[in-house]
């Protein structure tokens, strides 16, 4: 008797905790993913701003799996997924041919990327954080900027130069613009000789009405004070109607604007993976406005219990509120859709999705977060130690946890940022 | 009265050494690169082949020299040298244009680049190894290699695609050719599902009769025999005369061969900065057959006492013999040339350069290595400890030496290599 086939698609913190879940069972599990890597993404900018080397927030997938008898993990790219003969077609390159790779039972836990709310054009002067890739890309761009600083001569050209938009309040732009001030205000001063990196400036851009809107709002007061003492300038209420290569033109109730900037970060939208519409358009599923993919309580498929979708490409109620696009929430689904394809296989009846709320936080700077635990709000310091011992602690790998500690350890009294190198290369591409 | 002003070119072993020493002199000095990190070449393969973190090695020059008052460091290629104007003319890009950057003293360190002796198209097909950009590339590669090797199906092609050819056997390409060959056999077994990692096949080509010919004969004999008991093919007297996308054609004295693979990685030549040519057009200095250029015992050029070449672009012998291309004597150069500026500057006879060998090393893999000190030698365990904290005691930084003990510490009790990571963009590329 062949065991029951079942295939991952993502090996984000959804998909990563569905593979683990099923590690005993008698079943056949295929991770497939794009990168080589599982990504411990609320850590991505640190990356992005110097502070931590990649491989410290990212771990090879097969080698966490790789204790997994039962598991395979292939790095590719899904092209299609064929529902009625439930096969899922992976790209080929080279002497690897595209290849189908049948399921019995299908979790797509694709995850999410940034968007530009319709203006693709954007994503070349404004880059979004998502991946390595993109990480990297705005570390480049940033080192990049202060090495130009010291080069120019024209006082004004260096102003422009040194100013920083960053767009959208939420977690990332908020992490984005607190690391940029602490840069330019702690870790490079001294190191210039042709300018103070004091002057840099940063701007906060956000549409609505405060900054990480999915707080209490004493919390987002709290977060927009927390950011003014540390220098960046946070402007509400401030849509974006262009971006270009010389500068961000804004739209406030005082008026419209043209801030000159050479350097602009992409915080705002995030839309689902282009696997929600395919499933959609295979299976019938309904897609809300930001492409994520309606499931039933038990996170399959209306019509085909042999499709799951979690992590932030799925879309689901708890306890009558939508489940956040976070990774406790990713890895909670991960392991409900593992036990019900479990029961399915067994033939036992399987269980709705209920999202155990543990709180949120999200970080501003050095002493500086606000956290959100059940009745419990608090801001400062004390959200600031929280966070850094629940991040170290949720980092997978030992080794991980170590290195970041003694990275973190070493900045806290130094100031400095060790990855602080960019490529040759990088520099001839921008 | 305007103070001396003191151009080094390239912040290497040599520039930075030169650098550093010049921190309390009464002079204006520029430290000129073309990246923004000083790179400690030495581990440099350890990054290749992923078992460091790029920032563990390397170090922003300007962190480096910030408490050098009198010291600016611009981010700049160097695109010309105008002698009889003293300025050296460094590239411009967007608002920042081509400046010219006046001397009174020009010291340069821009060391040296690999050679295909001709053959340029093969670059393409066998990445050498000499700064990050390259480390990058070859780590994909190899990675990139194996997951491939997990989508194949076909035997005959997954054996060339596990088939590592190393060209060279100087210090590189015996590294390279150890290190893969101890990540197929320790690191990788039992994380593929499809094949045996410990399947792959390493093969060192050196065209001349013994590997690391610097090395008195039984040393060379003795890592030639470490290299085997690792698993690697040596292949002495092995002249490459083809390289394309398919693999390798030898000459050897037994007749012609062809390997195939994909996986080529050279290591085989060496040749100066083309700053030498640009040197010898402008000041008529004489080049050797690898274009470094020929330097009066006191590291001055010939009727330019203003300038000064160190490092791997310049040739003198000390002692009799040519002094060798490596970093401890890149140092003693820059040193070197630092105090013969000042005594220049202040009126006094300069001192010719004196080599003082403190001896060399060259690593295998895990416990295997040869050492070489006066009239000591020893390969195996002991030479292997000794290299070991040699490298990390001279590691820049005392963060990054506490981050590459751990890392060591790590792999040594795991096997493991931290830092297997790919982006999903270089995957694109390839």
């Amino acid at each position: 008797m062949t065991r029951p086939r079942i295939v991952i698609i993502g090996a984000g913190f959804g998909g990563l905790a569905a593979a683990k879940a099923l590690k005993d069972a008698p079943v056949d599990v295929t991770v497939l993913d794009r990168t080589n890597h599982h990504l411990f993404q609320p850590l991505l900018y640190q990356v992005a701003t110097a502070g931590l080397a990649a491989p410290s927030i990212a771990a090879p997938i097969r080698h966490v799996l790789r204790r997994q008898a039962n598991t395979t993990v292939l790095l590719a790219e899904v092209v299609g997924i064929d529902v009625p003969a439930r096969e899922v077609l992976i790209d080929g390159e080279g002497e690897t041919g595209r290849e189908r790779i049948p399921y019995d039972h299908l979790i797509v836990a694709a995850g999410a990327t940034h968007s530009y709310f319709g203006r693709d054009d954007w994503a070349e002067h404004a880059p979004g954080l998502k991946t390595l890739d993109d990480a990297y890309a705005i570390r480049n761009r940033i080192l990049a900027t202060f090495e130009q600083a010291e080069r120019l001569t024209d006082p004004s050209a260096r102003a422009a130069c040194l100013r920083f938009v960053v767009i959208g309040g939420g977690p990332t732009g908020v992490e984005m613009a607190g690391t940029l001030a602490e840069i330019a205000r702690h870790t490079l001063p001294g190191e210039f000789r042709r300018f103070d990196a004091r002057s840099t400036e940063v701007l906060l851009l956000e549409g609505g009405p405060r900054v990480l809107a999915a707080y209490p709002e004493d919390l987002s007061d709290s977060a927009r004070r927390q950011l003014e003492s540390l220098g960046v300038q946070v402007r509400l209420n401030a849509r974006v109607t262009a971006i270009d290569a010389r500068g961000v033109d804004v739209s406030t109730p005082a008026g419209s604007e043209r801030i000159g900037t050479g350097n602009v970060i992409w915080g705002a939208g995030v839309k689902a993976s282009p696997l929600g519409q395919l499933l959609a358009q295979s299976t019938g599923a309904t897609l809300d406005r930001a492409g994520r993919v309606q499931v039933l309580p038990d996170l399959s498929l209306p019509l085909h219990p042999e499709i799951s979708v979690i992590g932030d490409l799925a879309v689901i109620e708890s306890g009558g509120k939508s489940v956040p696009g976070i990774a406790p929430a990713a890895k909670q689904m991960g392991w409900c859709a593992a036990a019900n394809v479990q029961a399915r296989i067994a033939g036992q009846p399987v269980r709705p999705f209920v999202y155990k709320d543990y709180g949120s936080m999200a970080t501003i700077g050095r002493h500086r977060a606000i956290a959100q635990m059940g009745r419990f709000k608090f801001g400062g310091i004390f959200a600031w130690w929280l966070w850094l011992f629940a991040h170290v602690f949720f980092l997978i790998g030992f080794r991980n946890r170590i290195a970041v500690m003694i990275d973190w350890a070493a900045q806290y009294w130094t100031m400095q940022r060790h990855a602080r190198i960019f490529l040759a290369g990088d520099r001839k591409r921008q």
